[in-house]
């Protein structure tokens, strides 16, 4: 007799070579799946066995590109959400840690995994900093890509952001990155970021060895893309009803994959990606092409060998769900133990980091001062440029607006769609301070502060009020880190982030009931956006189109400069 | 305008992601391709444009699993034989020359593929030698293993002889082997040899992490391998009519793939993995998923992530065919430069090797008394064990024959079906001589002599008679290595092997011309086989099924273990 730790008997076996479910048993020794049959089982004497009670048994989830960081918590506690919902592996990329902390806050991200019951692999953050017009706390280079490639959990060059530089300067920052892969791992796996890009563009990205690419896809888009060669990695934006029609009339199945990419707090109490399964089959995927997208293909994309189906010598990494099409996951096993049963509580609270990571807004205490706009000596009025906050998406557009200075200020509140936004450098102490004007869909009252501020991180504040502004930059600045909402002198809303000032360790939940009082706060206070948290951080984003704020000034991403505020007068 | 060093106009282009053929045209630059379309060639400036006349333009052939060994030539002389069949990259197997050379022998194929216009990659000898019951020139172990995997052109341990005793002792040479290439490498590539196993003996070698099988296929054999997460290596006898059926009609696109294994000098003349290709589609596969299965698929499974279809990005190995249905290649591309059209002349003779890589022969000069056999004192008659040859496999069947005895020497010759097989240890000049009988589809005339001899190489002689047995073994001896036929004192064929007795330096022609003579020789004399050569050189291997014979005697293959050639009388 052949001994196993557990035999699972009675269930629905999906296949990933034939993407079909077959009535079958599965063996498990040692963490791995030994058998997946019927006929041998007289042959095998299991320690336990389970009467799957003719449930559906599938590979565990594999997300290959996420941001832990955008969910507000450390992986401990990412780890056991993603566990919650039945993703067993994933693949992260750390670059809002390295903005903070540099190396030390991925090397912090790769100790922690180390114990957390997902596997979390690793993505070598590219774009750190995003840019060259903004102040992180930490870089990326190429040494660092060299010691990272050292652990055999990081497995490809994370999302490579900026693939127009890539192709046309071989002296930037990102083409070292990327040829510096090149000579240290064979046929390396680099992922792209390659918005709307097509023909010669898209093949000189692919040229460049940039192979894969999860920003918004059309059918067209993707069509080009997977003849190409490239891997599709379908974010939930993408997951239209014309991108599943496209998937399901046409032979691309092991060309695309799901993946989450950034799930805040709050959201992540609904679900990861196994909302997107479901969502894939709502659409009208066949529930086996939808399971196939989000573990068999992601598995082999990152050539992760040893999971991805269920079969045998793979992980016993693997779901039960009573419902196959409302993809309804009651049992999670991670390597043959389960770990879950539909609980609902966090445990992976904690104090994780080294002292220093607590404290990282270094920032003396703001008054209203701080937010005053001097304008140039003698000047009556000035034509100014201003961030033009859309809804519904990150981008922004410039607008021109002329406003009146008095007493050599910037008289900004006489007109009543503006704020001022303000960006103030944290990391090194340095005093540096950008502002600027922003209108259109963001607050019509009070004030908003917050340390996590795409990529660099440096406390935003943005609001219609100095004394509302001070408060909140004050509340983020005495909490370590944070987002705040104020109104009327009060604090409305408060997330403290006290890692970084981009991680809570507060348990999930918590920080997602504050996530979701933050977005109700911001959204009461005018900010009409999808996601206004996710607007109000990246309005400091200088690699989204087209006037975004950082420590260093306004910046016109397109044209890669700084601008003034105030337009030279004629 | 953007610079490319070749531009190929008016072809069909494979795209591999769809499997189809677009009227396209394709842009190379360093040896990479550049862009495949029609719509941007404005925007490129080629330094060389060439008509491609309507041609089918396919990605260069891979063949995964082969051993250059096979055809008795070098490296480079194998080389410029795969480029003249379309055959850009391959992964080799050297388990011949480790048997000969130990590490040594596997370096100097590295060293000399370096320079090799197409890619040779390298699987790692998994089992040398083959069993304890043979005296190899060389062992590959854990060490070498280790250094071996420095090479970034060594992608997997190779072919895992032995996978029942893989699965039952875990102390054995072969699971040392595997599990030191599973601390070495995350999720190794291991290529395994599993002929006929099925259900849970199956299901225990994947668990074990071998999980490709290259051995004769059955449709039920095959679907179960592939259901199992196993890939399936199709080599020409496993290309049947049932077999291509099965492909046909079952989703395993991506699953198989065409291998060739063993090719013997003549018949390379005739063809490579081309041939295979175009013997599936006259079985009736579509000439696009033939084409997958040794390109794409191949590449896949050794995560090859830069080759296997016609993309940007990828290396710039294609070829150009007339006809696609007889796969007619005309022009081979490798890197970007035209290497082959259509000739027929094989440059890469030479003295490649270490000046003791020609003397690997350690044997003084035979006698006719080397052949004489000797019975207990006092014999009449002994019940011997024979070696029966069968026509059409490497397997024998294992007879007990009655034969008289005479002044202590056994009078073999009696028996009119009986040939006398010896097999002289010729690495470390212990003086060992293994001897035994055959019978069956074997000689009836002459002798022959062999240090080609599977796994160990030693010298096999086989024949009807002493003094042409001598003569054919003083020919090999004389020449360094080599395959010699002989009858009544005359040598009718001989095939130099100068190099560690198993291969040559003369030109692949050359080689096949003397290897197709030494075949009908044989042939003439009695030796009924598809393949002859094949036929007396497994004589000596000890891993196939029943009775064969090392310089360490008969070997009972089932028992593993020695057995006298005399039965003990009751």
């Amino acid at each position: 007799m052949l001994q196993a730790d557990l035999l699972i008997k009675n269930v629905k076996v999906f296949n990933s070579a034939f993407k079909h479910f077959y009535d079958s048993a599965v063996a498990v020794r040692a963490g791995r799946i030994l058998y997946v049959g019927t006929q041998a089982l007289n042959q095998i004497e299991a320690k336990a066995t389970v009467d799957g009670g003719g449930q559906y048994l599938v590979p565990g989830l594999i997300d290959i590109h996420l941001h832990i960081e955008s969910s507000m918590i450390t992986p401990p506690a990412f780890s056991e959400m993603l566990l919650r919902n039945g993703v067993t592996t994933c693949v992260a990329e750390p670059h809002e840690i390295a903005n903070v902390f540099g190396m030390d806050g991925v090397l912090s991200f790769l100790a922690l995994s180390q114990k957390c019951a997902a596997d979390i692999f690793y993505g070598i953050p590219s774009s750190v900093p995003s840019t060259a017009l903004e102040t992180s706390g930490g870089t990326i280079g190429t040494e660092d890509l060299h010691r990272l490639l050292q652990d055999p959990r990081v497995l490809c060059l994370g999302e490579v952001m900026d693939c127009r530089t890539l192709v046309q300067y071989p002296d930037s920052h990102i083409a070292q990155m990327v040829a510096a892969m090149q000579r240290e791992r064979n046929m390396p796996i680099i992922e792209g970021h390659c918005p709307r890009f097509r023909g010669l563009a898209l093949a000189r990205i692919l040229f460049c060895g940039v192979d894969s690419d999860h920003t918004e896809q059309t059918p067209q888009g993707m069509r080009e893309r997977i003849a190409n060669g490239m891997f599709v990695e379908i974010q939930e934006k993408s997951l239209t009803q014309e991108i599943i029609d496209f998937c399901v009339k046409n032979p691309v199945g092991g060309h695309f994959c799901f993946v989450t990419d950034d799930v805040m707090a709050d959201q992540l109490q609904k679900g990861h990606l196994n909302r997107l399964v479901r969502k894939a089959i709502a659409l009208g995927m066949p529930p086996e092409d939808a399971i196939y997208a989000a573990s068999a293909s992601p598995a082999a994309r990152m050539n992760l060998r040893d999971r991805g189906s269920v079969a045998p010598g793979k992980l016993a990494d693997f779901l039960l769900l009573d419902d196959l099409r409302q993809f309804r996951v009651k049992q999670v096993y991670k390597r043959g133990v389960l770990v879950k049963e539909n609980k609902k509580e966090n445990k992976a609270a904690g104090h994780f980091f080294p002292e220093r990571f607590y404290h990282s807004v270094h920032l003396p205490l703001r008054t209203e001062k701080d937010f005053l706009v001097f304008t140039p000596p003698g000047s009556q009025a000035v034509h100014c440029r201003v961030i033009a906050v859309q809804p519904g998406t990150t981008f922004t557009e410039e607008q021109i607006v002329r406003l009146p200075a008095t007493q050599g200020r910037l008289n900004w509140k006489s007109n009543s769609q503006l704020c001022l936004g303000t960006v103030f450098e944290r990391h090194h102490g340095s005093g540096r301070v950008g502002m600027g004007l922003l209108t259109g869909s963001c607050l019509h009252a009070g004030a908003a502060a917050t340390s996590y501020a795409h990529d660099h991180h440096n406390l935003f504040v943005v609001g219609r009020d100095e004394r509302d502004m001070a408060l909140a930059a004050n509340m983020v600045i005495k909490n370590g880190g944070g987002i705040c909402v104020v109104r009327d002198g009060k604090v409305l809303e408060l997330v403290p982030l006290a890692v970084g000032g981009i991680l809570s360790e507060e348990p999930a939940e918590q920080v997602g009931r504050k996530v979701a009082c933050a977005t109700a706060a911001l959204r009461a206070l005018g900010w009409q956006h999808e996601n206004p948290i996710m607007s109000l951080c990246t309005v400091s984003l200088p690699v989204s189109p087209a006037l975004k704020l950082t420590d260093r000034g306004l910046v016109d991403v397109q044209g890669g400069h700084i601008v003034p505020l105030f337009l030279e007068e004629e």
